[in-house]
């Protein structure tokens, strides 16, 4: 079978809140029942479901058989799939194989993360997981410490100031006040970004995605099929994984995701696409920098350059190359686990002209980036109105 | 394509041992690499890592590129699968799909864990991860605690003697003493087990599997590509994942377990064989009892009487059902993650007349059944030889 010949037929998706109050099963099932009855489907051959920390936060592991029970639907085939941050990213990934391989017709691939129920510095601890624990994690040093490396490394080695790079939770935060699901809904400046509390020198506060609750979830169809549940299907062009070493010591630049440059790569030649076709992208924007790094290891603009594409409103919703048209991470929200499978289904509301207030025109073609730890993971998906 | 168009072409596994000093990516590379020598392949297209408790008990998460990147192989796609203590077994499931989708080739699939640096209070603590942590975990009932319920209602309901369950660890740890990489290598008898210490009535130590570090990998092929690489290659008739209401208190009857039953049904479809066709088995006897349920819940033989077969030496080596061929979980090991793997390397030694003085005789066909949880999710594996 092409890999274009799988589908998304539904969607599911909860608002993004910094406490929900809610269990990880409650998160999943709310999004799941949603993707469900929008793909009007009864039978579910197969989930995978993506998260990272649920071990490490809430002691809860085998959240396949959790959330297959939670759902009324014990019996299904399932389990979990992590790749840190990207956990979303592969869940959609282990999805497309699982109908690919003829084995499972109607799969639901969902993301799920809650992060409220425990204070910061655990969380903080949770997402270093994602780094190597023995070598790197040990030093004391944060997730959001690394990521200032890069940036600092980044704004040196390419002459770019931090208002450069600031315009990107700028462009985020405006198009989350059109998003009822996001988990700010706050207008930002430019000025507020760099005269916001240091996190991690360089980053400051408005340069990182903030902690929440929240869940995803798709239902994947084979293409041939996808008509019989929805009048738009979306169908997946690519669905592509990469990784890089581990952790950022291992490499001889930082200022490139090569993991993201294999994906990306791999994902357009699949779809036999190039960047200018793509007229929708979500990019995983945990911290500014990331933003505007993937917006040229992606393949949409040279190196040092990316922020200059957010210039004149290139990268608005009514602009050439509309980004994170929801929020994207900083501003729809980072329930780390879930947050590649929101991306998803953002993309899919968009080719299927159901994103409402977030509607981009005439939009065939998406690209989403969903990037585990260091740029150690990335997933890349394109999807196309079919 | 076909499943039994995938082929096992190459199998690495590292002793078990009740304390490594290794970490969980030397557990990991260690056996990686014996495979992929085994097999003679060079390039390989994708790799699943299942593992259960990394998160909890090493603050590591991200096994996917921590493993590549450890095994000098950073670039390839790669995740991390988690089903509790089918996590091995759900990670063969991920890479059968993984090649019958076309999009990878040769697959490596594997499971690793490392459960000798916490305290034994802490490791019980992570095993009751894969029950639900709100409603059951928090009644301070441990996982021994949960399976000591199910051997007295079983032993309670079909009449069953504690002698009777103790045959199976008996067996295994008779199968152990021929096998270098088993965990434990001491004879016992019956009366060994009846006289060991109480655990959680009625379990004694001798019907527990033990705490251990291990790591097993497999290396996954198209099968008409197989025979490059391999004189024996074994292949993949059926790969069933099913699951089951994730809690034991939500379940009608508690001496069977339905994910065997719906996961064994859909597998002897696919494979077109019956339980009589099958030469060689492997059962999670991560307790004695569940050894007996599975022959039970599996088709050997009717409910109650899973231990008549055992009487006779029927699923000796030598007998007509060989049983555990290399010790089960319970001699051979149980490090959660990896003891599904394991399982299928064993299968696979088997019927490739690799397995040495465990060797069984003339067999063709061999069935591996991994459990999650109270019997929460079931993997079973046929794999024959081709």
């Amino acid at each position: 079978m092409k890999l274009s010949n799988v589908a998304v037929i539904g969607v599911g998706t909860i608002p993004v809140k910094s406490s929900s109050g809610k269990s990880l099963s409650e998160l999943f099932v709310q999004a799941a029942k949603e993707a469900i009855e929008d793909a009007g489907v009864s039978k579910i051959d197969a989930m995978y479901v993506g998260n990272m920390m649920s071990g490490f936060l809430q002691n809860q592991e085998h959240l396949g058989s959790l959330m297959a029970s939670a759902l009324g639907r014990e019996g299904m085939p399932t389990y979990k799939v992590e790749a840190a941050c990207a956990s979303g990213g592969v869940a959609m990934n282990a999805g497309v194989k699982a109908v690919l391989s003829g084995l499972d017709r109607i799969v639901l691939v969902g993301g799920v993360e809650k992060m409220s129920d425990k204070t910061t510095p655990k969380v903080t601890a949770g997402l270093m997981m994602a780094e190597d624990r023995l070598k790197v994690a040990t030093t004391g040093v944060t997730f959001v410490g690394l990521n200032a490396m890069i940036a600092r490394e980044y704004m040196h080695k390419y002459n770019v100031r931090h208002e450069d790079i600031a315009q990107f939770p700028v462009l985020c935060h405006g198009n989350a006040l059109d998003n009822p699901k996001a988990q700010f809904h706050k207008k930002i400046t430019v000025d507020d970004v760099l005269q916001s509390p240091l996190v991690a020198d360089p980053l400051r506060l408005y340069d990182c995605s903030g902690l929440g609750d929240g869940a995803a979830v798709l239902v994947l169809a084979p293409k041939e099929e996808a008509k019989k549940f929805t009048d738009t299907p979306v169908a997946v062009a690519a669905s592509s994984v990469a990784t890089d070493a581990l952790s950022l010591y291992q490499r001889k630049e930082v200022t490139v995701f090569e993991g993201s440059r294999r994906a990306a790569n791999e994902a357009f030649g699949r779809a036999h696409l190039a960047p200018s076709d793509i007229d929708v992208l979500e990019v995983h924007d945990a911290f500014s920098v990331l933003g505007v790094m993937a917006l040229e290891d992606l393949g949409f603009t040279g190196k040092g350059s990316g922020s200059k594409l957010l210039l004149d409103g290139q990268c608005d919703r009514d602009g050439k190359l509309p980004i994170n048209t929801f929020g994207g991470l900083k501003a729809r929200g980072h329930p780390v686990g879930a947050s590649g499978m929101y991306q998803l289904a953002e993309l899919t509301l968009q080719l299927s002209n159901r994103a409402e207030k977030c509607q981009v025109p005439n939009a065939t073609a998406g690209l989403s980036q969903s990037v585990g730890g260091i740029g150690s993971t990335v997933a890349v998906h394109i999807l196309r109105r079919s």
